[in-house]
């Protein structure tokens, strides 16, 4: 039974339209085709139907993470399902994983690893920015994961506070200024990963990769593309996102291969960043 | 510290190949490169080097949920990562849940489905072949998520054990003749999905989510494009997995909208399956 | 020099905007950027700058066959320069070629295949309904190709005047009708080619190819993605569209293969239509 | 009919094999499916079936220009037909086209380009290498383009010989180099193309397209899907090239826009390379 403070997805069937709503006493959803009274949904289950007060139905859904993390409040490029649920397979979350990332940003990764590294798990979540700091927190707040995750507010140029993540993720502009950093956060043979949105950042990030001397780099993309469901006329829709970022992958090598060009030098040590 | 039975990924500077071995005292690792003896990395940490007889460096690093599902021993066409990925997502999957399957093949998505509910969870997997099911069974005891799940050699024309389950999964031939049974088993307002490699497939599974009333429908393919990684000549790889199958998802209405067609009759319950 | 009835592209590097203007004295031509005179482009040369009266630079550029037919007044979806671009090679169209096509449409692809058959080729192009066939030859005037095309105005339920066709085009909902007809118009050998924009329609059309004798049938689709090209951030544009149709190609044989379940009987002719 | 030198594809129902053959008097063509002799399809026509001396059939089509770029004789990556299709509308070639490329690789482009610009037009391809001058006339004769196209074995450090050219193509591996030369033997507000297959080569082109004052820039790449061709089970084929080049367009203006931070100055002449 739907209680104050549940989080449902008002969906129509009408235009396909839906809402994300905290369901607060007193409070009203408006949309084109009318309005509901949280009061009226209060009380009712996920699957039933709600009338708006000029008798258009809304189904009340369970909604997802993939689509919180697409509606949240966002001051930032948020990332789409698409791309964290590879990104939680290969850094290989799962309940009662530690993952440190860094930048916040509105928060939506940050809600997509908490969701998924479960009450035993932890989340580091780093950002410079305050003011991103509280909205992630905000977000984080209302799907219920803010007790697993830890904000900071501070740049990560003296490096990382946490030691043997089993996993670390950058969303920053200049992720190849951070790979000593991530280098010496994380545990050894684990994965790195990152988002950037152009080539020139993956270059640049592919010799910092390289520099600090990671090993299994894997660059990929993702693209998703949703059909029309009239079973009568199956078809491609007619316009699709066709870029979100570029996905970057490492594994943490303890010690580097001995350079090709050196004679009998010891194997160096990589260097702590 | 690794430890017999550990499973490892050993990756190869040379080539990237890698092969994915669990500890085994007294084994020993072959490869083009040359041989590994077990009992030399027994002992030994993740992102070290372990090299062959023939001096060929091999790093040991930590699998991910996503290559292991990709690795299994296989007698049918295994889940990928990318795909897996948004299913958890759009399922809701996370710690504590309880999913349902059909059908089991090789395990692959059992075991994503099993590694992110964690041990709170639970995954049911229906298939009506013993051999799949025992070979499901030794692919999870080998990620270490056996318990976990509960493997059931049936079909399911009579319909699931299972009701209000969190999320259910069709991955069969002909998906449109259980849509009924997981009407009857999943809980209101939760998601059903399914995979089908054709579109003559899709054409009918969405005539029977029509038929059970199943809403927010959605039809997707996603693409999944790995880019070379030499800094100096970044470009996509020459040839890529152009199709693994499409998916589809609905959410479970508890009654139906009336019939546009009906007159002044009460609003149907919808069918049991 | 640019005389009066020239076609121009002009094109604004403030915002990429673009205008395909025919070149008529006494007219002006406005943009949000300003408006400029026919009369002063009228005796300057490709390659030059115009200035609006609010001295915004316009570039005067040649227009190309594929922007002319992006271009076009259109009743109808027009066709892609990359669908156009493939079809003409599949279907091997070249200086001199007779080609037959039904519908006519807004006449996008009945300019294309002008363009490329030159004075020497024929293009005749169906369509049951006087105002696209008057539409198309009003755009087919402007590109200059009029006097290679003869659009006639009928449907072709009772097949094709022609015989012996280089190349045969197909784009009208329900293909699947007229194989028969264009079996009947075309040259032994040769290909005959078809848009569909659902998968429902390429089923239709395979079996009426089938059912035809019709040999190498191919099924393809053609994504473009346009990227920015600010070269500091190299990077896909954000949206694409994800659709325009899929083509649908087969060589029309003379003969059709013995049935596999025949014992006896001699080679069936193939059907005329 | 079918005569000695004409140039036939033979394709088979059984695998989809198909060989692309010029009728030689003698001569036999081998399969796995058994021989075929050339003097039996002499005097037969297109769309007619030859058996093997096993007694499989072969159906007689006539090639496309498209496939024959595919399948020419080859030193080099050859052009596709997706991309070539694109290129010669956006470089708005047509019958009477002069248009100038560079380099000649196997001739596969200038084979395309030659096609299209027919007899009243006119193709000089550019290579410094003579193997390829040689191997690209070989292919052209075969094809029957020959008479068309100026093969010119040398760099072009020191510019091109044509000016005015209606459309300019550049296939090689550093275009920077060549954009002043491109520009100056370029007819005013027509177009230079390119074909490039890193986004490193991306960014060095666009840099030297700004430099000469090359404006409607525009960069794109085409992604070819086949499909499975049995209507009960449409789905796109297993794999797909994922990757050819990425294209590269831009038209020459006369002058170059003054420069932004430009004060009194007179709108300097652009570069003559």
């Amino acid at each position: 039974m739907l209680s104050p403070g549940d989080l449902i997805l008002l969906w129509s069937p009408a235009k396909g339209d839906s809402f994300l709503v905290r369901l607060t006493p007193g409070s009203t959803q408006g949309s084109h085709l009318g309005q509901m009274k949280h009061d009226d949904i209060i009380g009712m289950e996920f699957g039933e139907i709600i009338s708006t007060n000029k008798g258009s139905p809304f189904f009340i859904l369970r909604p997802t993470v993939g689509e919180y993390t697409r509606r949240i409040k966002r001051q930032t490029q948020v990332i789409f399902p698409k791309d964290s649920g590879f990104i939680i397979q290969h850094l290989n979350f799962g309940p009662g994983s530690t993952v440190v990332e860094c930048g916040t940003g509105s928060g939506g990764l940050a809600c997509v690893f908490a969701h998924f590294v479960g009450d035993n798990g932890r989340v580091v979540s780093y950002d410079r920015r305050e003011e991103f700091s509280r909205l992630a927190e905000s977000n984080a707040e209302r799907w219920g994961v803010r007790h697993r995750i830890e904000f900071k507010t501070r740049d990560i140029w003296n490096g990382f506070d946490e030691r043997d993540a089993d996993a670390l993720f950058l969303d920053v502009q200049n992720p190849w200024d951070f790979i000593g950093a991530a280098h010496e956060a994380l545990a050894c043979g684990h994965r790195l990963g990152m988002l950037v949105p152009t080539f020139n950042q993956i270059e640049k990030a592919l010799v910092a990769l390289s520099d600090f001397g990671f090993v299994d780099v894997q660059v990929l993309e993702l693209l998703m593309r949703y059909f029309k469901t009239d079973p009568r006329r199956i078809r491609p829709d007619d316009t699709m996102t066709a870029h979100t970022g570029f996905l970057i992958f490492a594994a943490k090598a303890c010690r580097l291969p001995a350079p090709e060009s050196s004679g009998d030098e010891p194997a160096p040590e990589v260097k702590d960043g």
